[in-house]
């Protein structure tokens, strides 16, 4: 169960370290490890963080050759674009070469990482949200010294089974945090890489140790700008006062279309400073690297507020015919425009060439690395041997090791139990796990009340109190999943939940989809879960969600019946690491059902009750949520006019579909066509499970706004109605 | 065909007219018609709309009884939905209770509609964005005397079949424009029917005869503000200066989880500012009569912006212990505090009555709309004389007739035609409808060259340029389609289209179910709608989408194969004037193939080749779109080895399910188990078509970014498997 981090960590640890254990800044400059010809340390590097540097003094020369080499870096990372997508024939080559210069200052000046262990925890983290242009990235990687991204990943730009894919994909190249390319996800998951670090480091800094602390940088270009998730999360980063988010904002005028001009003229400038961001703005992107530094610096300096560079840039920068136009955001140059831009940047390399006075200036980002790391690994060594506890909840939330047992404060439940909500059973749950769950936090988008999200033990997350571990999101479901997906894919310990009705799972879909993509295990804690919900109608009431979530790939729709299967429904979401869950709650009361248990709830589909034997009962009635009561309730009736019937919960479709074909023919025998299922939302689907002679009852139209039991009874979701069928089907 | 609003032009334009003809203001204001004792004017009401008017004089005795009557009128509005809800025992007290004041000044002072009439074209238009405080909408409604909103309706509150549903349904409740309750949807409807009255007046507009003018009012509340889809439409707004937009932000302090203060701290002001529009501050919104008509004033003079007039009221005004709380927000008050209430606003009446001066004074809206809809009738009649050509065009799109012969300007194509991407084709037919179709505008989310939406022969709508139908969007999906919703419900003959990547659907799904439900004829052009998209990877490619679509009520997924089905799909689309049409489309070359047809496409499902007879064919192989090629060359192959193949393709499930019995049974025999279908995208749901015999050739996985014929190659989308398929049934 041990995650790479956490092997990492404890390697990390163990390793003899060469280096000198003083902390001195020169540690993180020691001269074998500077490029050669030595230059004088950059405008921003290695500084103490919090503190506001004057510009250092160069003489005339060095800074000229500083510069050239400046240059020289910032144009292989530009051709290293053009090549690859010209090879691929594919891709989008405008913003790297357009934002090379602020990717340079990134990866080469300011921010701690360390190459050969993308995942060491301390790390900046960085975020490209203008995700098409991703060889920007994988060049920065690939001169960095990551070993996900060789000149031979460069070449495979784009094909099957390579490192480099068109969009930035976390679960395919160590070295990217999250996944990025539909627009505006990525700043949000930013937000959600600093809400975790300001949160980890309220709870477990000392006034001696600050063994929490790194950025979160963030490329964002004129498309994320325009996405509504990009102003949610925006506007919650300056509410919680992300003093360490520093965002580049691309402002390049072009977008797919054309100039901005044609749909984009607000102010972002004012906005943002609406916002609660600091705003600085570079007016020459392309080569302004002094004004960039300066830029970091001062956002640096700023520790209250989250700060926007907008950095104006040339798309294309280099392009003779191209740059400043549309044409160049996303296809490849062409090679006749390749050869004028080498000419016209005095390029004189072959495709996928590193000069080797770059390729040495790069290369010592591997010795500091590593020495980053090894110096955080003795501070953590420190820091545990003073502070022994929080060092095990933190290490656990740095490595995702669950706690032994942790499962045992899951609450049980027994038939006597009193009729329940599973909303608020859900909340017990929550509660539960939050006291055996260092790394369990989360809220809702302003339904905590009603979506039942709080923790009773813990206050706000907020600007001034963030060790706490209610999150507030306002009325931003769509933000909420993306910061959420940053949260899960900070640290593997670290397990964000988050809320609201599940017909507003609509308005989150495109961050619930990469929570499943990229492999982030977010608990989406989904209320209201049907017609149930009753007066509030048919805007508020799911009927396809339940379908439109089994259809998506890795991904978990759970919906438990009563006490035990919501315990059941968390302990599956907290042990599918790599997958998310999403938990369809009711509003209104539900009876605990003899025969649920959490065992079946891992399962994905069991038998709850049954009277019949060798497998072969003359029906099989189906149930899930709030409409397994209505099966059991038939099947017993049904009993009592002697037939033998089996009562079926189908919590997950997806856990079922992995069972062994043994184990799925022992519930669902293939001899017994007499199936009915019931559930209040479409039934499209469902003809997978009860077969061409069985019967799905279920809703196939929109809901209806009035009392929850009148609509059910209107909709025939009725005891009454699975026994007509069933009496049908025997 | 003909809606109830051509039926209503018609009826409107024979009838005999009892109004004086001059189009003197005081047509509007006959002492006949006024409220008993005649008041003066309200300092708003008739102006003319582009004057900055002065207050008017009054007597200190007349304001003091205006000022009564006013407060008594808001008073009834506020008991209305206070009783309602108690009665129901359900619903949302707390908007109506502090926003009566500006819904009084609105409906009494400001609008004009006629309450006999709620679809007269002319109307200004309303939009309740914070649904939830419906009660207020259906007050006002009451008050002003639309016969959808009787007591009994309001007796029977959030009742099943009643026509006072739980949030705003414009296709329950005549009077209502469109259908809201998911947060920031109503917002983005104002703004797409601000955009609709925009457009229309520019096209139809005379110097002497302005036949198209109206305003469109929203209020929205906190909630709204802080989703994303909000900023992204208001960003628009400012965009196209839609200058008759004015919106009250309902700025009360509370959402769902307490003070705003806990997740929502941004400045709303400086924010609307940079997004360009004119923002004002009404700082007493609970009795502030005159700031808010004096905002209205001011907003209405600035015409190159819109306005947000942000109110500061106070919610669950007038409850004496649960006011400025969440509490008021979302629940009845309870019995107790609603006699406080009636204690502390003075206020001795029964439930539901509503005082007789207030009733008189609201009586005068029937006859003043009456006479506002004959007055612009005459002035229609005489636009019709001098303006025959743009009468009837205009006329098509109040009354949503299509032209005679309209569907002959849809393209016809042959095996021979060349082969293209389905993308491409649905340009033409987009091209060829917009010549016939008036009221055919749209456009996509910043893809226009790669989703092919530009209409050739028409320009950018833009501020300057308001009669061009092409709109650039930008990179705003959901923004998008809630704009869309609002134009088609603007008039039955306007026909929006909105494009993106089919997989951006999850960044739009709020809007699409909307579209769904609220009846609203949007057509959603969505390229790239498999993995043959290619390189752009996983992030770019639907895979669960057509079944999540499929599974959703009241809408047509629709997957054309080549052009002739891109025709009828199209067709189709144009056709269901209350069902939203979404078109898959391919990013790849496919051929035209032998056996399509429009025809085909209105059945939804049918056979495209067959060599069986007897309807017994050896096996049937179904695709939809791209893959129904795969599935017509493994067919031939088949062939050439002697078997009786049928191919079908199932361009849209939907349509196919309503046929008849015996049609479907002619295209896929119960008899014939063998099925094999093939289709890029997740296999859910079809176990129905397939049956548990057949087999499902698709996706269950995310996909890859890799050149598409790799991708198909890699996860079997390939001829080769259907044949393996195929005979292994066979």
């Amino acid at each position: 169960m041990a995650s790479s981090s956490s092997l990492s960590l404890s390697k990390a640890l163990l390793r003899p370290t060469p280096l000198p254990s003083s902390h001195h800044p020169s540690l993180r400059l020691s001269p074998s490890l500077r490029p050669s010809p030595p230059t004088p340390p950059l405008s921003l590097r290695r500084r103490a963080t919090h503190v506001r540097a004057s510009v250092p003094v160069k003489t005339a020369e060095k800074a000229t050759s500083d510069v050239a080499l400046v240059e020289k870096s910032v144009n292989t990372i530009r051709f290293l674009a053009i090549d690859a997508v010209e090879k691929a024939n594919s891709g989008h080559p405008g913003l790297p070469m357009g934002c090379a210069p602020m990717g340079h200052v990134l990866y080469d000046e300011v921010m701690k990482y360390n190459p050969k262990n993308p995942k060491w925890f301390n790390r900046d983290r960085f975020v490209l949200s203008a995700g098409h242009g991703c060889m920007l990235q994988y060049a920065l990687l690939h001169l960095a010294g990551f070993d996900s991204v060789k000149e031979e990943d460069l070449r495979e730009f784009r094909q099957w089974g390579s490192r480099t894919p068109g969009h930035p994909e976390n679960f395919e190249t160590p070295g990217v945090e999250v996944t990025t390319g539909p627009l505006g996800q990525g700043i949000a998951n930013a937000v959600g890489l600093a809400l975790a670090e300001k949160h980890l480091a309220a709870r477990f800094n000392k006034p001696d140790n600050e063994i929490v602390d790194h950025y979160t940088y963030v490329i964002l270009g004129d498309g994320c700008q325009m996405e509504g998730i990009a102003n949610e999360a925006c506007s919650l980063a300056g509410h919680w006062g992300l003093g360490k988010l520093i965002a580049f904002y691309d402002d390049n005028h072009i977008s797919i279309d054309g100039n901005t001009e044609i749909a984009f003229t607000e102010s972002v400038d004012s906005r943002f400073e609406g916002l609660g961001w600091h705003v600085i703005w570079v007016k020459n992107g392309n080569n302004g690297y002094e004004d960039i530094r300066a830029a970091i610096e001062e956002a640096k300096s700023v520790k209250d507020k989250p700060t926007l560079i907008k950095v104006t840039t040339t798309i294309g920068y280099g392009s003779p015919n191209k740059a400043n136009s549309y044409s160049v955001h996303g296809s490849a140059l062409g090679a006749k425009e390749v050869d004028a831009t080498r000419k016209n940047l005095g390029w004189p390399y072959e495709p996928f060439h590193v000069p080797e006075d770059v390729k040495k200036h790069w290369s010592r980002h591997i010795p500091e690395g590593a020495a980053f790391e090894a110096e955080w690994n003795i501070k953590f060594a420190e820091y545990e041997r003073k502070y022994k506890e929080e060092a095990a909840e933190l290490k656990s939330i740095i490595n995702g090791e669950l706690p032994a047992g942790w499962e045992e404060a899951l609450p049980t439940y027994t038939p006597e139990s009193p009729a329940d909500a599973t909303r608020n059973l859900s909340q017990q749950n929550l509660n539960a796990l939050a006291k055996v769950l260092p790394g369990l936090l989360g809220g809702s988008a302003d339904l905590a009340s009603s979506n039942m999200t709080l923790l009773k033990t813990f206050g706000d997350f907020q600007k001034d109190t963030p060790a706490e571990r209610n999150v507030r999101f306002g009325v931003r479901e769509h933000g909420m999943g993306a910061i959420c997906n940053g949260i899960a894919l900070h640290s593997p310990g670290l397990i964000p939940y988050c809320a609201t009705f599940f017909v507003f799972t609509d308005y989150m879909r495109g961050a619930i989809r990469l929570s499943a993509l990229s492999e982030a295990r977010v608990v989406y804690v989904m209320t209201h879960d049907s017609i149930g919900l009753g007066e509030d109608g048919p805007t508020h009431q799911p009927i396809e969600h339940l379908a439109s979530f089994r259809a998506m790939p890795n991904i978990l729709m759970l919906r438990p019946a009563d006490g035990n299967e919501t315990a059941g429904a968390y302990k599956v979401a907290v042990l599918n690491r790599k997958r998310p869950s999403i938990l369809a709650l009711s509003r209104q009361k539900l009876p605990n059902l003899p025969g649920s248990s959490i065992e079946g709830v891992e399962k994905g589909g069991y038998t709850i009750s049954d009277n019949s034997s060798g497998n072969k009962p003359d029906v099989i009635l189906i149930g899930t949520g709030s409409e397994l009561e209505i099966a059991a309730k038939a099947g017993e009736e049904l009993r009592k006019e002697g037939k033998s019937v089996r009562v079926v919960s189908l919590v997950s479709w997806e856990l079922f579909d992995e069972q062994s074909e043994e184990y799925k023919e022992s519930v669902l025998p293939g001899a017994v066509s007499a199936r009915v299922s019931i559930e209040a939302g479409s039934t499209f689907g469902w003809e997978k499970i009860v077969g061409p002679k069985g019967k799905a009852i279920g809703i196939d139209r929109f809901g209806a706004s009035a009392p929850a039991g009148k609509i059910y009874k209107e909709f025939g979701i009725t005891k009454e109605a699975v026994i007509a069928a069933a009496k049908e089907l025997i």
